[in-house]
């Protein structure tokens, strides 16, 4: 196996078992803000295997004006409808988007009626209600996954399938860094990202340090033993929370060291690259669903980069998310996933306030 | 200003001050391994300012040998004959690439003679080591620099001028990294980087890992106030020093972090990031001698990859020393500026076998 050979056909759907005939999987979207209607609700419409028919908001109005902004979606439902067991019977599954805190009912109440969930990540804000929410999901047998849409991305897929390939030797280390200018992006210095009641313990590690700290558990396919972290808040703006930006090293064993940096405070910039005995591997824009992603491969005396035609990652997590409901397997990101990545964020803050090492 | 504006003219030599007139500085080499033979002879040969005259290693024979192969230099010494005084009126200056922690006694023999010195880094194998060569050096009142080939590449001090013209804008954090196969490069399990009596405290932070810390010091203008750090030492060859691989985080004021990696037992892969409020730049390869740098620039929404003729480092570095001590002005890297990084890497180890935040 060389190189060329593992990155020829670059996205191809290596994780799909069924075929198009299983579908569609009706989803309810519930968190109508703009990522649910800009990126997600257009990522099912293009899906091969999902289409959205319920779209949920905390008022019925809301939810009804985007309901009919969107082909095919049948219903609007306020949250309390929802929890009532309203249309039930129009969709198969949810895919949770509202802020962190208030995951967990929505999850319940899919799982109370029998529903697959799909629930973005982090997948709560603390780790006692992640245990609840993958609990949930158990005790009524329905599929829980978390929202990673890296691990459906066939840059990083592609990525693993060399290391597995042996072809950059053994792991050594990584480097992991996402970056955006929140305030920027969305000028509301009370938006809920900014307030630990809705978000959780922190800003910046929770809502996009995630990405280089889950991305490199699944490119290792091992989980940290220890963490240590150092965090900063300097401007006023994210005085309520820890991390306006954070650098944070993940122990794996074998002493690999993923060393990952993540601000809400600072241009958009995001890459990951592993480098191992024989070789390295960046990808580098990485994280942005909206950039275009470019791999740089060293093997040995080789250097490649490498071009490729990038596809929405929303639109292949879905697919991924409806393959394993209708193939009745487990996804890689399912709850005990999250649940892990909630672990590990906890012992970051708990590192960065206590200026030592967290043993997982 | 633009950031056209600050890559033009990308290789300027804009720490020169003399003309060409005041040279050439006649320069003593000391330790004349393979570094010395193939890159710092070669380098001085090449250079504006300087020359070789005198080879100095542990027996005479080898120094006759290695003077008699290079064009000018005119005397081969042991180390015994050095520290006599021997041949004080046909060298002006001396390079001192021996063993780290030999350092000290041919800085101190030098600088009784009323040589400059321009002295590899790590500069000793101890902090007490180093503010003794320090003090030796002040009070004889000659130049002492080390030997920090990152100061006058080009690529570095062309990104330091993007920050310091505000094109990245504040600079939030650093990435940086450094590595190589060390036994494949010098197949000798008895080497002296890997014996801590001649190399210091380890193996890959205080021998490669000081090229992110260094650089990250020279681009940022700042020096780090606390460091956390991970070590591990698994292979066998590793044994009697604590960092095959090392990853260590630097806290600067106002809450930069600037997060490194080194291994002596990795591919070899060297970059340096750095991401500020308002863009960011990327060298990649950073630190080896002899690949091609590359840089990219991101500053609002432009990005450039920046095409430039690569220089040679040592060159350069050899000049700037001999235009520090021909203008009588201290180098940017000299006795303080590197006991600082020996204050540093000692903290880095503590931290790591502490497993704490150690504030310096």
């Amino acid at each position: 196996m060389d190189v060329a050979a593992v990155l020829d056909e670059f996205t191809r759907r290596d994780w799909q078992v069924s075929d198009g005939d299983a579908g569609p999987l009706r989803m309810a979207v519930v968190g109508l803000g703009w990522w649910t209607r800009e990126e997600a609700i257009p990522a099912i419409a293009d899906s091969e295997l999902c289409e959205t028919t319920v779209a949920v908001s905390r008022t019925r109005e809301k939810a009804c004006e985007v309901a009919a902004e969107f082909d095919g979606v049948e219903r609007g439902l306020s949250g309390e409808e929802f929890h009532d067991g309203a249309a039930t019977d129009v969709y198969d599954a949810v895919y949770v988007a509202t802020p962190n805190a208030t995951h967990l009912e929505y999850v319940q109440s899919a799982a109370d009626f029998g529903k697959a969930v799909l629930c973005e990540k982090p997948m709560e804000a603390s780790v006692e209600r992640a245990s609840r929410m993958v609990g949930a999901a158990e005790e009524a047998g329905v599929t829980l996954m978390i929202a990673y849409r890296m691990h459906t991305e066939p840059a990083v897929r592609r990525v693993r399938d060399l290391l597995r390939a042996g072809l950059l030797g053994d792991p050594v280390t990584v480097h992991g860094h996402m970056s955006q200018p929140l305030l920027s992006m969305i000028p509301d210095p009370d938006q809920w990202r900014l307030d630990p009641d809705l978000a959780g313990p922190g800003a910046s590690v929770t809502d996009i340090g995630l990405y280089p700290l889950n991305t490199a558990r699944f490119l290792l396919e091992a989980d940290p033993i220890a963490v240590q972290a150092s965090v900063d808040s300097t401007s006023d703006a994210f005085a309520d929370v820890p991390d306006e930006r954070a650098a944070f090293t993940l122990e794996f064993p074998q002493g690999v060291f993923a060393t990952c940096t993540a601000s809400q405070h600072a241009s958009q910039s995001s890459h990951i690259e592993l480098i191992g005995t024989e070789g390295r591997a960046r990808i580098g824009p990485a994280f942005f669903a909206s950039e275009p992603r470019q791999v740089t491969v060293a093997s040995g005396e080789t250097t490649v980069d490498v071009d490729f035609e990038g596809v929405d990652q929303m639109r292949e997590e879905f697919d991924y998310f409806a393959d394993c409901v209708f193939t009745d397997r487990a996804p890689e990101g399912d709850g005990d996933h999250g649940l892990t990545d909630m672990r590990i964020v906890e012992a970051i803050y708990e590192a960065g306030e206590r200026g030592e090492r967290v043993e997982l």
